[in-house]
């Protein structure tokens, strides 16, 4: 292994999008490794294999916001006086999987919102939790995530995941959901102990499971089993 | 909200690769909604921004296997006679995020490989844990998940999450990785319950995290304290 010598860094970057594309693009980042390496120095072109590594392929979205953040993901913890605790998961047809997937309520962050406010707004929106109508409940953000970065060796696409408590009272019904015209997206009450199993279910019914959800859902399962040991 | 018609279906798609790029291409995918429209119909293409949402523009790898699935994520459980329950992550420079990033051990499934030898292969090169060197304990991957997608709406990008019991012994010392010629990846051992605490450490120092750790680490977390009310 080589030592050590330095910070990586980005030493020059070309964007290319194809003619018709307008929301993502290709990037070739031109990098130093830790050992000063970088594919553009003439004398290290004819080594191809190892220093083609110094040349790194990505794709980009065109449309973040300001504030640097792509998007927010909302784990609502549904906190209703004698049910067991629940959260809202979605079923969205996701054109790049050719297939419905199963995902957290999510969206992209509009110029000039902060993370907490396009959580409830999104969490509004994808399930009427949080909104005004009947049964929408008290929202509450109790946590905000880092930056967290979704597929760092592909895209620097990246996001925030917010907890949303919201408080349900006894007679409350399910609230409606205020989708935009051409939004079809189906949501599903989950017992968060039951996360985990109904994901599974999904994946055997033929649904697309996305990776953020099964992560929290793995993590919870396995903390609850963890702590029966 | 329009009445729901037909199952999504995509019905053409254009792959785009600029010159120079080999690992990425992006892709412009037509596709019928759930009311069967779609953008190619000449007469709606006066109406642009709705329909607009029925060509959606992606990004994917070129060197997807045969198996259908791009890599894998590990979630090592090391288990030590006398320690508490602890985990890996790994430190690693991040082209296109410009950041050090705290990651899951993970890799690309090679062609033939079955998911769990990847996520042994992956997880002795970069951890050592479940070699044979000393200190490398015994692998068992005690759960492998569905197929994931990493960022549906952007990529079609995805994997599977394999949980690896490693037993260990009183007195074994910490294994060495196997790192290839320039590979740069330093890793850090973790107590679970430390872990949620440990990215938010890492953040603050200006690392990047990764978004499926994250959720993995939230998921345990909120668990525990759920538990704890």
């Amino acid at each position: 292994m080589s030592a050590k010598k330095q910070e990586p860094k980005i030493v020059g970057t070309t964007e290319s999008q194809p003619e018709g594309f307008k929301w993502v693009r290709l990037k070739k980042i031109d990098w130093e490794d830790e050992t000063g390496k970088k594919t553009f120095a003439p004398r290290l072109i004819t080594a191809v294999s190892r220093h083609e590594k110094r040349v790194w392929e990505a794709a980009e979205r065109c449309t973040r916001a300001k504030s640097g953040v792509d998007a927010v993901a909302i784990i609502a913890l549904l906190d209703h006086p004698s049910k067991p605790l629940s959260t809202v998961i979605l079923e969205q047809y996701r054109p790049p999987i050719e297939n419905t997937v199963i995902e957290l309520p999510a969206g992209l962050v509009d110029e000039g919102e902060t993370p907490e406010e396009a959580a409830v707004r999104e969490l509004i929106e994808e399930t009427g939790y949080g909104g005004d109508g009947e049964g929408a409940g008290t929202a509450t953000v109790e946590d905000v995530s880092p930056i967290l970065v979704s597929d760092p060796g592909m895209t620097n696409a990246n996001m925030r995941l917010c907890t949303v408590r919201v408080k349900l009272s006894e007679s409350d019904p399910e609230p409606k959901q205020k989708l935009d015209e051409g939004e079809h997206i189906v949501k599903r009450i989950v017992e968060v102990k039951e996360l985990y199993n109904v994901l599974q279910e999904y994946d055997r019914k033929g649904f697309t499971i996305d990776a953020r959800l099964a992560h929290w859902a793995m993590g919870w399962h396995m903390a609850t089993r963890s702590n029966k040991e």
